[in-house]
């Protein structure tokens, strides 16, 4: 008789933005008259930039004839986007990443998901708190976690690192010590981000105690001040202890298109066996390559035209962005973030919960947006709302959440 | 310090086609005059039909404009693919497959290296040998399998099914119980089929003891004779023991455009779990969906012209076949498949074994196929060629091959 993944009935209730949806598909049932603003989960709202179009619509034609079409991509990504990404995220930064350490995939959710895989089940994970959901149900699902404490929201075998008001939302170096720490700045959910000098610690910390770093850098094109680092490969010694995700969702658009990358330096390796060789493994084994379309509309994004366009789809958010940051701030509200993420943080009023206030925000004000106790207790009264609406209707909701 | 999962080191050697390939590449550095021709990897080289090329431009268009711009799909995929493949691939046929027990994916390979995550470690798999290395290779990675035999090219903890020409191919239910049984039919790589009534008897023996099938149906567009099951739901029972697997990379030419399809009826169940909840989560927790331009590529091979186009797309390619299997026969060699499957399996002549062959044909008549010794100890003596060519490449690489 076959039997199942225990550890998955582990995993309490149902994923974050599943239940936001229910919710929602609830509240609009009962009031269909009512105009909902989504300013929850992170997608993006804007079309494709026309470079990306033109170049999506080439490569369709080219799957049109015989001599040009493209069947399997090859299992690690096509050079022409590994060695765009390579150029122009890494090396016109002074960051030393070959084109053959840069891993094209579906997507950083994908990615962050997978990765956990090429590591033992013993290894103990360090998270932030509140998190990304992924980082930990992933692990949970593994069996890497250890047994979950209901009420207070918390994994036995996970290591957490709060990130509250009271340190700027930014993670100390835990007292025990991690085998993998993921971090992702600028940060999901709470809009924060680290120094140079704060993610060389990390770096450092790493490299003494033998840890990786999962570095999840899918916000990096929202950072508009200097000393944020736009990759973790600014640090030194980064190339022994870092993986990096890149996702194309945020600052292309993505999100329905599916385009990740993940950067795994040759130095990093457990004994003689390097982790690159077993992504590398992975990759052959269990996936097939991004759609060619999809990798030549990547490689669109690092185009002239291309980055032109981008800088504008990004401003265009980072505007709404201000608009709730400022618009929350004159209304009262704790707010941080917004500033080099699309990302603004919040502390509810009135001591209300998190989905306390997720439910006053809908009934009262038809906005929506992300408890933050749905990424990890050290979310709880705090709240997420994101700048990828459209200028109007991120205007129209700051309006309605001024009048509450 | 970090620990790996060190059961991908027990992986031998690299994946068959990345061996193949550096074969390939060695032989073209020598001799850069010679023109191969590749009869080896399962790639198509017909462009895509004119229905999906439309269907992949206007879904490009609608990417441009917010109004029909489409961001994250849903999890389990869009309601139009789902209906289209519930509705042409199982109801068409008498099949009770509802559409949301149709889960869209980025292909074949990934459902097929995924699935097996959902199930508990100490479940026992049984394989076909030969067999498509993908099933084995990631039950290796998540230690399923036990200890590798080098000398006879076997795992302590997998139960094989010999498939050779003394049973015509065809699996007999193992002397040990498994509790995931891989069958794909029409058969990669032997080209071989089951009849339904041979089929039902492992849908009633899965039954009986509690096992579960994983069924691949990645050929099933290329069944020419009757009585051949196009679907495992054609047999009674199917429903409480069956997984199937559909891909869009042989009917439809998407190798390189990564679309597939796994089907979980919710009568499948452990206890009171279903195999279905656990898909489910999984997909929500670790994927985000197919491309929307992807998917409506899908909805376009169920359209009437698109129907009609693929089905010439596959009379081109099963012509080859012909040419393959008749041609081979002609020259005194032992061939089956061809007939219902894009594969044609061959005796190697001569007592060679498969890599001999390999390098026999690639040297002597500059023609690269598969050396069946890469898909299991049953394949050995045994070669895999493809009807995946150009009809000319096809019939110039038997003609070589006759002149041997």
């Amino acid at each position: 008789m076959f039997k199942i993944n225990e550890n998955y009935l582990k995993l309490p209730g149902s994923y974050l933005f599943s239940t936001i949806g229910k919710k929602i598909a609830a509240y609009t049932q009962e009031h269909p008259e009512k105009k909902i603003i989504r300013l929850g989960i992170g997608d993006v709202t804007q079309p494709l930039a026309p470079a990306i179009i033109d170049s999506l619509h080439h490569a369709v034609d080219e799957m049109a004839n015989a001599e040009t079409f493209h069947g399997y991509a090859p299992d690690l990504g096509y050079e022409f986007l590994r060695n765009a990404i390579a150029e122009n995220d890494y090396r016109a930064r002074g960051c030393d990443i070959s084109s053959d350490e840069v891993f094209i995939s579906d997507g950083a959710k994908c990615d962050s998901g997978n990765i956990q895989e090429i590591f033992s089940i013993d290894n103990k994970i360090a998270v932030c708190d509140p998190v990304y959901p992924v980082y930990v149900d992933t692990n949970v699902m593994a069996g890497r976690t250890g047994v979950y404490d209901a009420n207070r929201g918390v994994w036995s075998d996970v290591i957490y690192m709060p990130c509250t008001a009271e340190n700027q939302f930014v993670p100390e170096i835990p007292k025990e010590v991690p085998d993998i720490i993921y971090l992702c700045f600028p940060n999901n959910p709470t809009g924060s981000t680290l120094t140079k000098e704060q993610l060389q610690e990390w770096v450092d910390y790493a490299n003494k105690v033998g840890a990786v770093i999962i570095y999840d850098a899918a916000y990096e094109a929202y950072i508009s001040e200097e000393n944020v680092p736009h990759t973790i490969y600014e640090c030194d010694g980064a190339r022994t202890c870092a993986i990096e995700l890149r996702s194309f969702s945020k600052n292309a658009g993505f999100t329905g298109v599916r385009l990740g990358a993940t950067i795994i330096p040759k130095e990093i390796k457990c004994g003689d066996v390097t982790l690159h060789s077993l992504w590398a493994r992975r990759h052959g084994t269990k996936y097939n390559g991004a759609p060619y379309i999809v990798q030549r509309a990547g490689e669109a994004v690092y185009s002239e035209e291309g980055k032109v366009q981008l800088k504008k789809q990004v401003d265009y958010y980072m505007k709404n962005a201000r608009v709730i940051y400022e618009g929350l701030k004159e209304a009262g509200y704790c707010v941080s973030g917004g500033i080099n993420a699309p990302y603004i943080w919040l502390k509810t009023p009135k001591e209300m919960s998190s989905w306390q206030f997720f439910d006053y925000l809908l009934e009262h004000a038809n906005v929506v947006g992300t408890p933050g106790s749905g990424f990890g207790p050290s979310g709880e009264g705090y709240f997420r709302l994101t700048a990828f609406g459209s200028y109007e209707n991120t205007v129209k909701a700051i309006e309605r959440i001024k009048k509450l």
